[in-house]
């Protein structure tokens, strides 16, 4: 197995896809961006990517979502949550009163605003284009210390001199990983879904009309982004995760109602969730509802209405 | 065939039932009430029946309701749409300044009230069964004149005063043919179909989930009428007529969508519309995306998204 | 207090009528038609007026929505509900074995048939057009045995022969009084309120959209029947029965939004629930809910969003 | 005037600030992440900040909506939207052959992808924490070409050797003016409301709920983001901006409803549209609607229906 994950090493990314059970003695490559590790699998170079989804400490959401709804298909085979938690690393024998410079992604330092000021006052802040990269430039004597993962030390002989520093507690990021397109993996029910649905024309009430084909199958959505697709104004696309796999038979229908109602609809796969919450199936929505209901409308076509 | 009908002979619905093609020649028997003659068809005494369904001037909608959805199963395989159109009917000889009472069912008396006022102004108003039994009364000299069809008169050895003296232009009466459960006609394009939804408990909300039903699928409803069961409080049925065929792809899927919500629904039949009403089907619902949206559905199942 | 009903004597609706708190000392008017009773109102020979609206054994449902819909304005500021129970009136000295003919509104018939075939199998049945006809008829002499409630036996000096000898236990009818147009009873918190919803071109959805303005402010309907106006196909109006007063800021509301969605809404009362079931309010449409929200509204419309 | 932006020099933003008619002669300054541009707002250091909101190549949407959804109140007054247009900055005298290496943003590179494989075929790739930085490495000689708007050439001492070579037409990035919450610009006709909404608890069917809120009063949304609050799981807000402004009738009750249906809600701006799209008012939604109605209320609630 090869797996491409967004770089370099030493990110959140790349410890979401150590935490993948196949992965350990896979080989794990680096790439620079998102699209660079994408086309990496859709070329064959890898079998398979990790990449962050939501909440993205590195800030690649909207790139994923949009090379996902739009670039080549691929397909979600399974998600993996890592709990943000940021370190300060330094040089060995770096303390406190040493730091003069900490440098990070621009999105680390707002999440460590709070700590930063209450124990580093003086220390200026440095960007970097991650926070493996800022890490880096700390080994290399550029800056003093760097806001990154733990697990990144040990890669860049760095220590951690201190743990835990985000201001916020149970910051969750969610990563997810791909494979060209293929059979989803078997319904464990405890599923998540995801498709991207294109609204052609200028159609007021579309999400409306779409959400309502999965509440009247009782299907809990558990992400919606609306984003635009660059063929002109009005001209949108709703990323959609919900509850359930699509072999559920109320997830096929609500998918085959999609499919009648939008412009275009990408399955972008079924898949267990990482957080194994299971969804409470509603009254009339269960398979069994559905082959109850399908027998029956065969025996009122021919005229047996009671069986 | 043997047809049943609400009688006596004379009323707008044994006018229904001789204005079926297969009525002529048929035999055609008239039953005291609504009950009386769906019974007789459940017995298999005839072989048809027709009653009134809605906007009756004799005033059997609710029964006919309550009976077609409760009682032993039925099945409406045809429609009958008859201009509610009376007439004044006498004795021959019988003129304006003679016609000192007039009678009629309670119903059509009403729907007569300014003609009345304008052209018999001192005419007293007595209450007969059926407009048939008053039309009798005047051939049995009890009184002057009868509020009917006019094609009673004949039956009755009366004469037309008057024609077209109701109020309202345009009334238009519902009757159906009813038959034992069986295949429904084929598909005509211009059809109706008939359920009676079962609302089990206090279910606030019920009757919007049952609309969406219908909604997300493009289907109209024609008739919604909510009855009590009779099986206590809160327990409510939903009589419904709505376009379309119950062979119709987004007919089909609408009904098991029905049968998985509600505590039951019993079918009532598909059948031409007397009125050739064609049904503008929604973008998305015609039974051509049904099927494509299915063979997307096991295409991406088996991994094959992009066929 | 003269009050006008549906008469003969010895009607549920006179028993109706007499239940009413004020109806004691009245002067008490039967008329022959739902109508008839009606424009006495209007044209103000008597103050009130009380009718059947529901599931009357009587036959008069339709006649009183579209009488009260689309006649001159009366209101509703009360309702009565009714136990049906049927007794079989005779002449006294009259023993089963006497009972030969039966009488009875053909609406009669049919809920007693089960009792009819088994204690009196060989009577003959004869429609009359109320059941207190029938009783005046068996006092007469031309029937053996009438149908009837029987609080109609002493009005026409018979006896009760038999007792609570309907098929169907629990049925209630539901009668209204009514009186020309006025400001509402006060709330009791256990309200209901009834409109008329007209629906001027064909609009396909308008259920739908009306049903929406309810549901949003958690507001339930009890009762729905759609009705043709009479002014061409595809005119409807929509008879509407829902939990809650006028005065209730989430029914303000809701009917404010329904005046704004349909061609024509004519409000026909609020008044307190016969049978005294008290709504539940759901989170967020209690009055206090609609005056902070009024509140926070302007903050923000001025600029103080954070009070 | 003073004005903060997301610096450095030489972004977008700063490009999109420069397009304010009140920035000409205003103070402008540059901060290294958004929430430090938004805080010098909150410490009224600035009066005004502009930030991307939507689709940004700088990659800034997360941290905005949540910044704007979560930190201390701030207030949308305009927006701004900027044609994506990448040019390739060089030192003067660098001609295709010399570009050896290029810099930019992570986000920018993906965006002009296809274009750098066929005129700079075997230049390598080299990321910045921002375009204006990628400018000035080059500048400073570290790299040979950097990826950012034309309009940082200049400042930088470049010169711009290719012009609009991102590859996708059409792409737009959207800022917002803030300043700190004050009464809203007055309504234009063509204006948006962005509104940032909670749901407390695990609420399956919030979103459904919500969106009937702006549905039944005819407002269309024009972009939805669902985002996790960080107060635990099920804890999600949705940001979402929508057609009309919080002086219209329609806006105002979507609101107050809005109010009462959700845990909490941020009014976040009502403001003159971009692109100048004027929204179509549905029937019964205009002002004038809501004002007739509510005059219909009172005269219903004080027993004069008919006025």
């Amino acid at each position: 197995m090869r797996y491409a994950y967004l770089g370099p090493q030493g990110t959140f990314t790349e410890a979401a896809l150590r935490s993948l059970p196949d992965a350990a003695g896979a080989e794990q490559l680096p790439y620079a961006t998102v699209p660079a590790a994408l086309d990496a699998l859709r070329r064959d170079e890898v079998d398979a990517a990790v990449v962050a989804l939501e909440n993205s400490v590195e800030g690649s959401v909207p790139t994923t979502l949009d090379e996902l709804a739009m670039g080549d298909p691929l397909q979600i085979v399974s998600e993996i949550h890592l709990p943000v938690s940021f370190a300060l690393l330094v040089r060995p024998g770096t303390g406190f009163a040493d730091v003069k410079t900490v440098a990070s992604h621009p999105h680390a330092q707002p999440q460590c605003r709070r700590w930063l000021a209450e124990h580093v006052p003086d220390a200026e802040w440095r960007a970097a284009t991650s926070n493996a990269e800022a890490a880096q430039h700390v080994a290399d004597g550029h800056y003093d210390a760097a806001l990154a993962g733990s697990f990144a030390a040990a890669r860049y002989g760095l220590e951690v001199l201190a743990e835990d520093i985000h201001d916020v507690a149970d910051a969750v990021t969610r990563f997810v990983e791909l494979r060209r397109p293929c059979a989803p993996p078997a319904p464990t029910g405890t599923d998540r879904t995801t498709v991207a649905a294109f609204i052609g024309e200028d159609h007021p009430g579309a999400l409306l009309e779409i959400l309502n084909e999965f509440a009247i199958r009782g299907i809990n959505l558990t992400l919606i982004q609306s984003r635009p697709t660059g063929a002109g104004l009005g001209s949108y696309l709703f990323w959609m995760d919900f509850e359930g796999h699509v072999e559920d038979a109320r997830v096929g229908e609500a998918l085959m109602g999609l499919r009648r109602v939008v412009a275009d609809v990408r399955f972008l796969g079924s898949y267990s969730r990482a957080d194994q919450v299971r969804p409470e199936i509603r009254r009339g929505t269960h398979d069994a509802d559905f082959t109850e209901a399908a027998a029956w409308l065969t025996a009122i076509r021919q005229g047996h209405p009671e069986p």
